[in-house]
């Protein structure tokens, strides 16, 4: 059985339940997962130990760390039975979310080309045990990954055992998409060689040694569906603020016409900002990025991307059916890394990416919050933003002006969480405009940003804010006894503005 | 005149007075100019330069790049004839800082890798001239460093004229020290091909053609010596803290018994905590780093380091002499490259460096301040901190726990500016301890910062501060309301204690 799919006959013998497969965790255990934003994730064995860890009585808490985030509710399942004692370096799971936020399961929030960068170096302690899924496994062990790398790749080779999830599911056709480069251990290691974003430069498996497998897990479920929802008004006039910038860009000379590769971060505003390239003038567009979502497709099927390589393709029902079902059309447009090379700064300097990611809020002089609601609350996690953001050529982030029926303006005084500092900032867009912040002091960034990015219904206060600042003075002017007026506000009211009633408005709802 | 030092003779007939190479630059232009952190700066131009704008009726503003910060009251006296419009990308200057912090002079703190990448893609605007420090010119016009490169290799290249002032106080014996490589325009970039601190990639000249050389000033002057202070009690006990930690990562297999290749920011801290090395049992160390401060030599002196790379030396006086005078000793034991290479993030992350920069002030999530007093008010520039900090294998922010008698805490609940936010500091360290922060959540964080790097007169006020905003919750728990209590006190009472009488200490007066 499986002959095509487990092409190492020796191999064949270790096929076994998820149930048996999961018995092969034991408490305080570090496990490394597939999985790359729901794209790739086991499907099978973490269901499983969340099952075992109600049912048993002794304590079974373990260390999970994965490529991003899951499909399937296994963080949520796992997160209802206990078991994460430790999670890294990704999640958008509610569930989890309410349990990181109570501070119940320590959520390391990490630069996602970081992750087995440190388990490389020791750094995160032993990894014990790998569950990968695969489409196949060679003659040689070597694991076929599926819709995602991830860090899979160097989960199964740092890790003591492996568990392959080999899921009917995905396609034979995804094999010889993958490109799998691990770095050297430092300090000996050799430059990564990719100059161009469809440069192959390693492996098109995961190289381990066979016997490391110590369970197969058939399974047959399709990766859980992205939940970008479609564009909106906002969100086409934020591409469309982003299409004149960039044609500005190439018009004086500091972009070529193709533009550099495009990177875009996960989400609706990303997703619907890029698919707003379909009606631009740029031809033969290529993008180096970590998701690649629908929007990706989009510009393939219209002739406008020639190249895209990620980390892992998170798709609608509809476009996941059709992709998978239709690769050898997108075969020689794809291919699928491991994140810490998708995300390597290396690789994003020398590409001089332009990086679009979106942002929670911003504050007037362009620090950028993508993870913290109100300061405090875990969203999702930082994610590959910081990877891209700070070696772009051109690092973009997006929101829409205000949030909330405008009781939260996305543009505050002072974000109370820095993800993304003003050096690292270069273009704001909201739905309202387009701020070019390169080459200015803060000063001369707040009066752009509020006056091209925030809401009308915000900009008066905004301003009074920075009138007020300024006279305490300084390159950066802040009145902090007044920094966090707003969110006080919004805590106390439910409306950043001072006029609760009075100023609510329908936009954006 | 000056044949062993301007080899081009062609070239003998440019040599003119300061007075009249200042009058190349007109207002409005944008200039590049040599010096890193006092290293290699002109000596002569500037000075005329100021000296013209105070004499002469008409307008003379212009932008000021460097490479880092100059020497000789440059700064002090450009801002007070008024010329600098706008200043990047670091400075040191009390009379220049209180221009910027008073808004007259627009202040862009950049990471110091990034200026001239900026600048080549044309996202600074055309630069109009150059006026670069050169100990000779050779046959073909190529410009001869002195003792640092900074980016004085990009402003010459990009620039559309050049003006060297030909040091005589610099010796020639700096000949050949210099390694000059310079990135393709993207997107077509090699990678850049240095594996170990101590490799040679580029030329020892700064190429560029002689007829773009359109004045030499002869000079004869020292660089201004560093102002670096004496290592003292507590930072010989933070040396003490980080070599039993690095002791500790060796002993444990984290890093080899040689240490990865050390950074050391600039100042008196970093340089005191890496003369303690002398002391240490590593042996046979290396650096790449920017500045080589004192310690560089005092370690090379003691057969500790084997070989240094940065982008310039900055030594005090006695140093400077000796070194100058024995530039053979060290010949083959040191580099000098562009700042965008000994900055480069390519490089930083494939020799996973120790970095060790100074902190104005940390929160106890791991946040940290640079740049900004009060978070306002800047003090100097991120520097090059960001580059290293953000790629290295271990990123260390040293402070003292306190500051002004006591009365100000390095320690605080939330830092009012984020230059290194929780995702790229990895050690804090104080005289009182040392936090490694490695793989912890927010709150694994606090504890470890609190009990390990405050001084013992804030340690319970923290703690106060952590336990009021566990109530608020989140990943990353704050009471908004109250996150710059200590600073907002500090500014009404001149202490952040709240009994401003009775906890005053002596203690690191």
């Amino acid at each position: 059985m499986y002959e095509d799919r487990i092409r190492c006959a020796a191999l064949r013998g270790k096929i076994t339940s998820a149930a048996e497969a999961a018995k092969l965790v034991r408490n305080g255990m570090r496990v490394g997962a597939s999985g790359f934003t729901r794209a790739g994730d086991t499907k099978a064995v973490p269901i499983e130990l969340a099952r075992r860890a109600r049912e048993e009585q002794e304590p079974l808490r373990i260390t999970l760390m994965t490529g991003a985030s899951l499909g399937h509710d296994v963080d949520r399942m796992l997160t209802e039975a206990g078991v994460l004692e430790r999670r890294l370096p990704f999640q958008v799971d509610t569930t989890l979310r309410r349990a990181i936020n109570r501070g119940e399961v320590m959520f390391v929030d990490q630069h996602l080309s970081e992750t087995v960068e440190m388990l490389r170096a020791n750094l995160l302690g032993k990894l014990d045990l790998a569950i990968i899924e695969a489409a196949a496994i060679t003659e040689t062990g070597g694991i076929v990954p599926t819709t995602s790398v991830g860090n899979s790749a160097s989960f199964a080779i740092l890790a003591e055992k492996v568990i392959v999830e080999l899921n009917l599911a995905q396609p034979l056709a995804l094999e010889g998409l993958h490109d799998v480069w691990i770095p050297g251990r430092r300090p000996h290691r050799d430059p990564l060689p990719i100059l161009h974003p469809h440069d192959r430069v390693g492996t098109s498996i995961i190289d381990i040694p066979p016997e490391k497998i110590a369970a197969i897990v058939i399974t047959n479920e399709a990766d859980s569906p992205s939940t970008v929802l479609p564009a909106d008004e906002e969100t086409a006039r934020i591409a469309g603020h982003l299409i004149e910038f960039l044609k500005h860009e190439v018009k004086h000379g500091r972009m070529s016409a193709q533009l550099p590769p495009l990177q875009a971060g996960i989400g609706t505003i990303a997703n619907a900002v890029l698919s707003g390239f379909v009606n631009s003038p740029f031809e033969a567009l290529t993008m180096y990025s970590e998701v690649l979502q629908d929007s990706t497709f989009d510009l393939i099927d219209a002739g406008k991307m020639v190249f895209a390589s990620g980390a892992s393709m998170t798709l609608s029902a509809p476009r996941q059916a059709q992709v998978l079902a239709d690769l050898d059309r997108y075969r020689d447009k794809l291919v699928l890394r491991p994140q810490e090379v998708s995300n390597h700064p290396e690789v994003i300097r020398r590409l001089g990416l332009i990086a679009l990611n979106t942002a929670l809020e911003c504050d007037i002089y362009g620090n950028v919050n993508s993870t913290h609601v109100g300061g405090t609350h875990m969203m999702n996690g930082i994610g590959g933003s910081g990877d891209f953001a700070r070696n772009a050529s051109c690092a973009i982030f997006a929101t829409k002006a205000i949030a909330k029926d405008g009781r939260v303006s996305s543009i505050v005084p002072m974000v109370p969480h820095v993800d993304h500092n003003e050096h690292d900032v270069d273009v704001i867009v909201t739905e309202q405009g387009l701020a070019d912040l390169r080459g200015l002091a803060p000063r001369e960034r707040a009066k752009l940003i509020i006056d091209r990015c925030a809401h009308p219904l915000y900009r008066d206060l905004l301003r009074d804010y920075h009138d007020d600042a300024l006279k305490i003075g300084g390159q950066t002017p802040h009145n902090l006894a007044r920094a966090y007026e707003m969110h006080l506000r919004f805590n106390e009211t439910g409306s950043m503005l001072p006029d609760r009633t009075g100023g609510l408005v329908a936009s954006g709802a």
